[in-house]
């Protein structure tokens, strides 16, 4: 028996993050994830895109109806980055403007994460499997209205092929050996895992003797 | 490596609602979903189908017995529906009336939703799946007795290819873009969606001013 | 021993409710209750009060800025009670209108819900305790950020002499007997409690045939 | 410090057990514990009252309605016990005929439970404390819509002075010592505690060696 | 694309029901399900085994040591049945007698539940795929751990192509149609799920007026 | 207002330590804690007792039926302490030679734990706070069916003047001062506390360079 | 009847916060409270200290060990407030520099939070209530090891009069009036409820037009 | 239909097991399984690979840093076991020491686990898949931030195609046959399944009447 599937992995030439709907009234919808665990995995990934120097896309959806304006850290932290105010088409890849950015980058792993998950991650992760990109879902920096939408959400996309993964796992891989820089990566860690900076504060605490 | 599996997605003209025993009666069965929020659900996914105007049919199980009569307000939105009033079946897949019915529609995506979900829903989707149809369960706006008998209908149903989805995700794949009918989907959610109906509430206010 | 306390029965004819800061803002706080739910759990004691004819107050904080309009529904039922739209003040016994509309009513018994439970109905629950008022707290139709905050609060409250309990407990203490009108208290249950309302809809299909 | 508290024990030539509103109907409304526990304990509560011949009262709330008759393993257990099926007080104690049924044993011990906890139970239990009783609330054998509200009706009565119990504290309370009847103890514990039925089991299988 | 994969479908005439150490020592180990509906669910089987005249197989791991013996109400139930006390072997499939046993009823569809799940019920369910047999698992029929375990067991399962399902799905797979026995089925709904019992008590309530 | 309430504190010099009914048979019971922690919880109850030199009285209930013997590792850490294995009497405190036992010790505080929580603990401390003495209920040492039974049997007891506490906390108001011997509680919290253990771990570790 | 019982209301004039071992390694001991949301919870805390000029004592148990050091954040947050390491005592009262350093301050009332809470905030609130001060419990700014012990522990405080609420509720009740300064309570909201920023964001971003 | 999938089943004579980064600093971050259950699973993992006597590989991932030390009771365990201490590689494959000590040993089905799961096992489990090992993930003896990232970790790995397996399932796989070494798996449960030292402590005692 030949169970040998290749690993697809990320790699951080040849990947991009795309940040969808993190709207400052969609984001009142999610309720799988508590709120100051779902901020801070979104700000993670947010400075692990800067960290790894990956292209990332914004996007929103009607951000001057009712769905609010995108979270104002992601704009502060991605002001180059090209932003992709959506006129109408619920999923992102429906819009042009969207698709050519991300090809534009030429990568071909699509790091993705939004809010909510089924609708504004599921139908481009769907939509980029189908035209061949490599999918990697953000679980954690993804929300919903509960965790069985959440479930629906997941299994439709992995049927498809998605990778599902969080923030730290996109980190690490991408990331690939700590020597590659030890602190940017530790600082990255205690900045978003309350345990980790525990540690790192003991530590250096110790150290410091 | 070619991952690049199409994306089987809802087509308003192609599809049909299928509403599977929401009888008085059975609905004090759903256990995995709490009734405030399942009776929400069931509404949203008829309020959808009227809305973009699917074909929708009805069926019910011995609906003079202890199972009891057909939420009413599902009689009262789809007063002209085929309805199925099966004398014994219990897949109504293995009635006659039900399938012709559906093949009436000369559609092929069937969104589908019941109580309860490891019978009700599983039967007539594997036995559609096995048809040729393409199989989109509404897993919020079908219950069971509990999150252990959940998992085990829709893993049933997924490992035979039926795509899990929920109420929103399925009128928003419907809908493809706000600007088909912008008031007509906020109605939607607003009517379903507490949360989203604040944002509504908030926006309208400020905008008056 | 004597054990023989009284028991503090609410009282139609003495009786008012506080809806307190149900505001489309802080409603997005509320994630100690699913908001389908809550939203169910809110209307029924509001009209819950508008059956039984009781005096209702309605008061909100800062309902310009963020925290947003009341729940129109409120509105619409209420729409010549008292409305007081504090100015600052957090805890509503602070504001002089608040309390003396309370005691234009002449009732010794408050029957409060609001949002966020430890703060916009504990601080006037305990300010009326001290005035001696009988405080009655609809848990249910109160909602804060979470179960821990929750639980604190009610302890708070209960400590100072609080009863704690839910709107359809509300209900069937001021209601005391079906026959004063079973087709009201009926409809109350039908409107706000789903498996009640499958209950009546599988007694009436079956007294009608 | 004098913390010596008198211990209000169940003593069982002075109680008298009262069976609220266990009807078939209502039962579909109790969600704070799933369904075969619950009915597992209603019944280990009557066998246990029969087991010490202890006056049983049961009373229903319009029966003949959407409520639905008694559970009939209830009436068969008590086929002589007075029965009142009020017609229409919601508090049974407002009912002069449970009321006198109850005075009428002469007993000072009240083991309440019923359907739904905080208007079924809770009320009885407020009126009984008032007049003078000794109430024990079999929480187990009691039911209502979720824990939020279970937690609020528990709150109440305890804070008026009710003792909250459990069926099997009710038991082990009222037998004392296991040699007054090792075999009836020990059959009421097999056949409504499953744990309990397996250690019966194995332990008998080793001593027939 | 073609999606039309086949529906694996119990068939009464081709199925055979495996109980696999369902012991009294074993049932302690059980923490995933609580008792009350765990032994609720192993009898509800059972009795669907007999209902529908199954050939039933049961087996035990070393029933006089500390795992227990069998639980005396399946020997009950099916008195003439294979009974295979396995010596040793951890996987049922590795016991000759057990494998033959199965053999010689010619059936092809296994119906598989017993104690514990990644165990006693797995590692025979993957031998039987191997060799070619359709296998559902009755996965509330089977008990573990904790969640974490019987996650882990079930995706083992699912992922060798094993259906997951509960017994009220194979009851129904099973029976097809109600006429077939109407009260044959009510009788084993009724005993077995108590919310049906309650509504079938309303229902002739109903109907003998 | 004066709510300068005295601080019951357990004093070293003045407690007493009993452990009741951990049993084997009946340790299967025991639902609202898993099985790792609830070992692990009694053993360092029992670990604190040596420690901190408490007289400590074991009891059991037919330790020779179904309810099975006592954990072994409890009679191995008290060889010599009183052992009143009673005949019959359920609670304790029924029991003469476990109230001499107790008396004897001259002590006025008590450190009950046991299985199941609301009897063979509830019984005994709710007796002995009757008598007049200081109750301090370990209440993760002791365990019961599920949740609901545990929170019963607290309310009950806290509502007598029991004060509830759990190991850790008692072991530390015991010991008062680290300095009076820092070893001995650091190996008490590591042999207990698995995270303790890593803190010591990592400390000593660095300390080591 | 005379329940006016008399609000024991905090007042920033008579206010001194107790910030207790919130240390490094102990943090890693905290499974109540998920760590993004603790962390949030003692520094809005700490803000709110700041905010409302509060005397703030900080103390440690044992930081050169295991414990490890003070988070950072709060040593930087207050550098001239009372800093008290103490050399073994466990109940910080029982430290004279403790209790010396409190009363210099002249308050009568505690707010007090730590880690954990069962030791390091129970202990001390006990001794302050004990000595007339009025303790109000911060209960979501102290951690403990799981929801068993943190309800043992929040019983043990609240039967001995302390007064039980959140780091919120706290803010809300020293403010008392948004006019006091409205940007300021607006900040610490912000900072500190994600939802809140939220709501923030979207007004502002209306309003802007 | 062909379903007849192959069994891939653990061999002793096949098997290597990988303990990946149980770090005491690393296990201060493993929120998905509760501290007392989640050492008793890596110790019980460890012991059945001594008890099988697999060989064994150690690894860490800065070990000098604040990841801290490994466990120090697997270093006793397995004092000559191959021990990597990674410079830097985050996927232990990626460190050739590593994988070279596996493949010395000439085995093809790698046990793995770790801390955490979707990093330290995730990654070189998805490795070892490409490289045609067959992957065995032991899911309660891995641990990592919280269950949402656990479902993540499992479904990336699953569908890559490692079984999914816990603790008990390995050792039971891996033994085949009681009577290979009755009294050897009878003490690996007992040591490591609290309800199994109960029965057999049960069952001892009585033997030994």
């Amino acid at each position: 028996m030949s169970n040998n599937k290749p690993y697809v992995r990320l790699d951080r030439d040849n990947a991009v993050v795309l940040l969808v709907d993190h709207q400052a009234g969609l984001l009142s919808l999610v309720r799988d994830i508590e709120p100051d665990r779902f901020k801070n995995n979104v700000l993670a990934l947010a400075d692990a895109a800067k960290f790894f120097n990956l292209p990332t896309i914004l996007t929103t959806s009607f951000e001057t109806g009712p769905n609010g304006p995108l979270m104002p850290e992601l704009k502060a932290l991605f002001p180059d980055a090209p932003y992709i105010a959506r006129p109408g088409q619920i999923n992102a890849w429906d819009n042009e403007d969207f698709v050519k950015a991300i090809k534009a980058t030429g990568k071909k792993q699509l790091i993705i994460a939004g809010v909510v998950t089924e609708v504004c991650v599921a139908f481009p992760a769907l939509s980029a499997i189908e035209e061949g990109f490599e999918v990697f879902v953000v679980g954690d920096a993804s929300g919903t209205f509960n965790e069985l939408t959440r479930d629906a959400a997941w299994r439709r996309m992995e049927a498809a092929g998605a990778q599902m993964m969080t923030w730290f796992g996109v980190a690490c891989e991408l990331h690939r050996d700590w020597r590659n820089d030890i602190e940017g990566l530790g600082a990255l860690c205690a900045n978003h895992i309350p345990d980790y900076r525990n540690l790192m504060t003991a530590y250096n605490s110790l150290q410091a003797k």
